[in-house]
């Protein structure tokens, strides 16, 4: 898969393989290929997987979590949008100040864009996909819904784990995205029940905003959505993709 | 002022003062003074006067406009996001898509942060701002107000003019802020009337996200919104700030 990471105080991209990272030469949208010198993933630290100007959010995007919240089936996806600010890595703490009610998780499929996309068809989408990345849509659950635009409980600093690393595809036909909290199973569905998948979402959403190489799209989130507390650790499991692991610090 | 701008296919800062520009050695935020050269502003194309890494909105900040939308007064800034896609400068097109219903202008008064700010209080917030220029929320009303979201009702590409530049102080006291389409007068306030001023603003969300250097608050808008077609030119002047123009393109 391909990482972000930092070594020796300097970012760079890379491709992780056994265990074994090999540092790109340049970015993951324009680079020269592969250098010959290797890492181990030990020596290390990750850092989020691309570098979004916009992280685009799509709301009730699963049958079986529509159903959970007594919603009616979306006609078209919903949006909103998290700020780069939220952006962390596999392992960064997410950090909730005190006081602000529920915390939420919400796993989720991310699609990470490659070449700039705007107004683009359905059938063209795959083509400005980069790839695809686990991400959980950390959310002040009481603040969301007291406010009803659902920017402020979605939008502090930490709030958006990506990683831990991108693969260029997924099987969209058949693959289990699962949450646990200390281990224990929260949200466990397939995104085969998503009711936009990633082609159509890419598309409706770049009919209305620019797309830019590293944005990232959240797909939604499953049911079984729940709270946690400060010090529990979140992993959310997509098949083909990894494990992304966070734990909450409320201070 | 300060101007961002292109002369010979580059992009620069510089300092307008009567109807000439000195280019800035470096960036707004990050620079060593001006230089020599002198440029006519008629030789050079603006562009917006800084580049967001987010762009936030306050909802419902005009005691007149809430008011007029029959809304109780808010205890607390809303808050909402609009992507660094929509940013144009001054004269560039406002470009909507055919089929997007109502269109609506609003005027706003835009903070640009300086120096990068989290957990700022309302007495150290003006620290934290670089200036203020003009800002015109524009909006598909009909969208905006289906999605309950108001995300893709203003993220359309082109959807924030800024400029022409940034001032780096008004008189919070006592400032018009006025909308007119094809010179007739539409909005017509004082910043006076806001319920939370540029300090509350800056000090409320740097508690809920870290604001970067040029970034952008846009501050509400006063009553008097209302719909523009094709072709259009709407033109919002605040007293001490200047006047930005553009023009509306259903295409």
């Amino acid at each position: 898969m391909y990482i972000r990471y930092n070594y020796n105080n300097q970012a760079h991209y890379g491709f992780l393989e056994d265990g074994v990272i090999k540092r790109l030469n340049g970015t993951l949208f324009n680079h020269t290929g592969l250098s010959d010198e290797s890492l181990e993933l030990s020596s290390v630290k990750l850092l989020p997987p691309c570098q979004p100007t916009k992280v685009i959010c799509v709301g009730l995007n699963y049958r079986d979590h529509a159903e959970e919240m007594n919603e009616t089936l979306p006609e078209a996806p919903l949006l909103f949008l998290k700020p780069p600010t939220t952006v962390i890595a596999h392992h960064d703490a997410i950090v909730a100040p005190e006081g602000t009610g529920r915390l939420d998780y919400e796993a989720e499929l991310a699609i990470v864009i490659g070449v700039e996309a705007k107004n683009v068809s359905v059938t063209e989408s795959a083509d400005y996909i980069f790839g695809f990345t686990c991400a959980n849509d950390f959310t002040a659950r009481d603040i969301q819904l007291s406010d009803k635009q659902w920017t402020r409980g979605k939008s502090f600093d930490t709030f958006c784990p990506l990683g831990p690393g991108i693969v260029k595809t997924i099987n969209q036909n058949d693959a289990s995205i699962e949450l646990t909290v200390n281990g224990e199973i929260r949200q466990q569905s397939n995104i085969n029940k998503f009711i936009f998948g990633p082609n159509e979402i890419v598309s409706y959403i770049s009919r209305h905003m620019t797309l830019l190489p590293g944005d990232v799209i959240l797909t939604g989130t499953p049911h079984g959505v729940g709270p946690v507390n400060s010090g529990d650790v979140m992993s959310v499991t997509i098949d083909g993709v990894g494990t992304l692991t966070n734990t909450l610090k409320v201070q």
